[in-house]
Parts: C-alpha cells; sequence; structure tokens
C-alpha cells in the first residue's frame, strides 16, 4: 500500500492509473476507522481496479465548539488495518496541504443541508460539501462509497454530484452496528461504559418506531412520541437533539408515514453527540 | 467539427480523448462570438491537441433585471466560425439540460466576489462559479482559457480552481480591442452608433491613468478624478458604475499605485453595461 500526503502525487497516481483503464474506488474517512467504514473498503475492493481510502480530519466541518481537536486520531492501526485488506493508496494529507493560504471557496448545497444535523451544525454540511468537492478533484474517482449511518450527507452529496455534473458514482451502504444495535462511530470512543449500555437506546427507539409503522400507526407525531418515551428511560440520560419523519430524497418532514420514509435521530450521551436512522414504509 | 449537446456525450469524448493520451483546451462562452473570443480559441488550438469550445448562455450569472433574455445569439454564425479554426467540439447544451429538476448547489469564492462588479452585480460571480464549475466536470479539460477584459472573474476562477483542487490549468490572455480601443465584447452590439463613439471613452480613461502613473501621479483618488473628469466630456453620457484602483490579485482597493495595480470599470452608455480594465505600476 503506498501512502500519500501530498495532492499532487495523488493526483499523478490516479491519472496513470486511469490511462492504463483503471477504475478508481475512493473511500473518504475521518480515520480511526472501524467496521462501518472496512465495509466500505471492502466493497470498493470488490468493484474497482483501484481502491484508494482517505484519512483527514476536515477542520471546516466543526463547528467552533464542536470536538476537532479531541476527534479520536490513530493512523498506525489505521494504516495497518487498510494495508491488510489490499488497498492501493492511503491518502493522509495535513491541513495544511489541503488548506493553503487564504482558502475562501465554498460548495453548498442549499436547502438539504439546513435541515436535521444542519440545524444543529451550522455550516456543517458547507464543510463537507466543499471537502468533499476538494478531495474528489484530487483523487478523480470513478466511483465513491459513503456509509448509510450519515443518511443526511449521503443524499447530500448525491445532490451535489448530480447539480454540479461531477461524473462520479456515488454508493450508499448499510450501516454497521454493535451487537446491541448501536451504530459504529468513531465517536462511540467518548462514551463511557455505562453511556455506552445506554446508548443501546438510539437503535432501539428506530426498531420500536419501524415496528409500530409495520403494525399500522402512521402518524409521525405519535412515532416520535413513542421514541422518546423510551429514550427517556434509559440512564445514563439520553438528550435529544431531533427525531424527525422524512421524506428521503428533500429531507423535509412528513406528517404520516407514506411510502419510504427515513426516520432520522441526533442525540448526546456525555459528551457524544450520535446519529442513528432507519428506512421504514418502503415496499420491501 | 463535432456539435454536442448532452453533457453524457461531452464526457465521454472528453475521456476517450485523455485515453488516447490528447491534452483538452476548453473555451467556455457564452457565444456572439468576437475577436477576443477567437484569440482565446487561436491560443487553445496551438497549446492543446483537442479544442472544445462551449456557448451556453448562464441564466444564473444574470440578475433579475439584467439582460438574459437579451443577452445576444446567433449560433449559425458561430458555428462557421469555430468550424472554420479547428475546433474539434462545440458543446451547446440548452438550459434545460445543464439546469435539471430542483437545482440547489452553489460554488462560491467568498471576497473576491463581492467587490467590483461583484457589488453592483449580487450573486452575479457565485453565478459564474457554479456554471464554471459544472463545465469544468461535464468538459473535464487540462487547460481553460479566459480573456483579461473579466479581469475579476479571472482572478475569481483562478482561486476556485486552487482552492478546490480542480487540477485545471488557467489561462488568461489579452483584450482584444476595436480601433479606438474599445473592448470587444458581445454586449457592445447594444450601442447606437452614436453610443459607440462615446463608448471609446472607457479606455481612453484608462490609458490616461496608464499615462498619469507613468509621469509619477500615484494617488488612486486623483487618478479616478482624472478619469471621471475625462469621461464626463463624452456624449451620449457616460454612466460610471465603478472605478477601483486595487490589488490585482486580492482586488482590494489601494490608496496609492505601489506595484502592479488594476484599474478597472464598469460603466452603462445607453442599456450596455461595459467593463475594461489595465494593469498599471508593474515592473515591463
Amino acid at each position: 500500500m503506498k501512502v500519500i500526503k501530498n495532492v499532487r502525487s495523488v493526483r499523478d497516481f490516479s491519472r496513470k492509473a486511469k490511462k492504463l483503464g483503471k477504475t478508481i474506488g475512493f473511500v473518504p474517512t475521518m480515520g480511526y476507522l472501524h467496521e462501518g467504514h472496512l465495509s466500505l473498503v471492502r466493497h470498493a475492493r470488490k468493484k474497482c481496479d483501484i481502491v484508494v481510502v482517505s484519512i483527514f480530519v476536515n477542520p471546516i466541518q466543526f463547528g467552533p465548539k464542536e470536538d476537532f481537536k479531541k476527534y479520536p486520531r490513530d493512523i498506525k492501526r489505521d494504516r495497518k488495518m487498510l494495508s491488510s485488506m489490499g488497498v492501493d493508496v492511503l491518502f493522509a494529507p495535513t491541513v495544511k496541504e489541503v488548506f493553503k493560504g487564504d482558502f475562501s471557496t465554498t460548495v453548498e448545497v442549499k436547502g438539504l443541508s439546513d435541515r436535521l444535523c444542519g440545524a444543529s451544525r451550522l455550516g456543517h454540511f458547507a464543510g463537507v460539501t466543499t471537502i468533499v468537492s476538494k478531495l474528489f478533484n484530487m483523487v478523480e474517482p470513478d466511483v465513491a462509497f459513503f456509509g448509510r449511518k450519515d443518511f443526511q450527507q449521503l443524499v447530500i452529496i448525491k445532490k451535489m454530484v448530480e447539480d454540479l455534473n461531477m461524473g462520479i458514482d456515488i454508493v450508499g451502504l448499510p450501516t454497521v452496528r454493535e451487537k446491541d444495535g448501536l451504530a459504529k462511530s468513531s465517536r462511540n470512543k467518548y462514551l463511557s461504559p455505562a453511556e455506552r449500555r445506554s446508548a443501546a437506546g438510539l437503535n432501539k427507539s428506530l426498531r420500536l418506531a419501524g415496528n409500530l409503522v409495520k403494525r399500522g400507526v402512521k402518524d409521525s407525531r405519535k412515532l416520535i412520541g413513542e421514541m422518546k418515551r423510551l429514550i427517556s428511560t434509559y440512564r445514563p440520560k439520553i438528550v435529544i437533539d431531533y427525531i424527525a419523519v422524512c421524506d428521503p430524497k428533500t429531507l423535509e418532514h412528513k406528517k404520516t408515514v407514506a411510502g419510504s420514509t427515513l426516520i432520522a435521530l441526533a442525540a448526546y450521551i456525555g459528551r457524544a453527540r450520535l446519529i442513528d436512522n432507519i428506512l421504514v414504509g418502503g415496499k420491501k
């Protein structure tokens, strides 16, 4: 596995490979890899000739009071994992290499970026779409892989790629979970053992909503009410940021579940802000 | 010359050419071509294996009260000109092909886009950077050519390409002028014969400033004053939008000419809004 730290080299590598007719699969990450990331890498390995994984903790997608500095990092461990999986290139640039001089360009998907997580994390998704644009321009992949845990991010990136004619296939893959249902996340590291047990309540509440929908409950307010009731029983306390029942494409709120519907939530447990979601009401 | 109307075909063409090791030069235009455009095409023809010219009057860079609908168009004439110059591809998509569905993504260079023309044309440069991003993603050129008449546009596009790591060479080429100095522009068509004569005052005022600088006048206010005085003598009247003495990279106002300095102006003559600029105070 090649480890590349600068933009020019990764682009050169990519352009050479393309001239040889190879397809390039790209998995952008912030590192501290878990099974969720590895599942993306595995898919990329299956689908593409060349697999590039980036590790870059992107400062511009963190708010001033958020966890940029504390975000967990372990590049040595990540490197070993990726190397053993047959990744061709680990692209791990420094912040200085990525943001040079008086950086002042923003790529933004309006509307979609203001909802759900966007409402509590102002500017977050502009930070995401800007860095993903940059990484796409550096790596020039044919296909890029993202997890469905960050459902809103996936929807926004798909929209950006379509709107800006990026000519890249965006593949979304299922959330990987712990045995008790908790979505794998680098931020789970922030949880104490007790908080970790409590965190299972998030996915439990989503599965409860899924079961209620199957049993005919369609009213969003009722579903959210039941989820809140369940979540309130967990200790240490889960502090809900939002629970939303919405259209999986536009992310607009739905009053009732009709057709494929996204139920998404964000909540604080201790210092960790965690997210999860479920699709309900669809045909299969 | 191939005439291509849809995004997929132009990208396919481009990717095939690249796999054969060809370099692609790109000249994005809004059509109604004049010598300024043709000079860009000629340079592209000299520097690159394949030359792609786009003609697309981009609605999102016009304000609601601006001249989108009236903007001059003559695709037949343009087509003949380009074909006779050995252009490989004319890419001329419809507005529907370019802006599909609920388009909602913006690429924006903050700061640079708010100054000079950006102050009187709110959102104009965001419209420019968004469409140029799209066209770059469609055509995937190695080099793109822009005229220096639109100096601010050139600065902003260079900054965007750098900030977003687009991996495209941006080449700026000198303004092509009429005999009396008026910068060639599709919008000159709006001028009546009398207005056309008056329009010479714009470039005259810039050359006056250039000569004053050579003779040791460095104070921006003084220079702008002299330019205004000269412009005020022209009939039909020239209505100045702005005259700015500024840094050619940051576009920030300079109180005195020291080192390479941009003097830029915009003015209305009849219904035409015209722009022009000159670099002064540099070493050569």
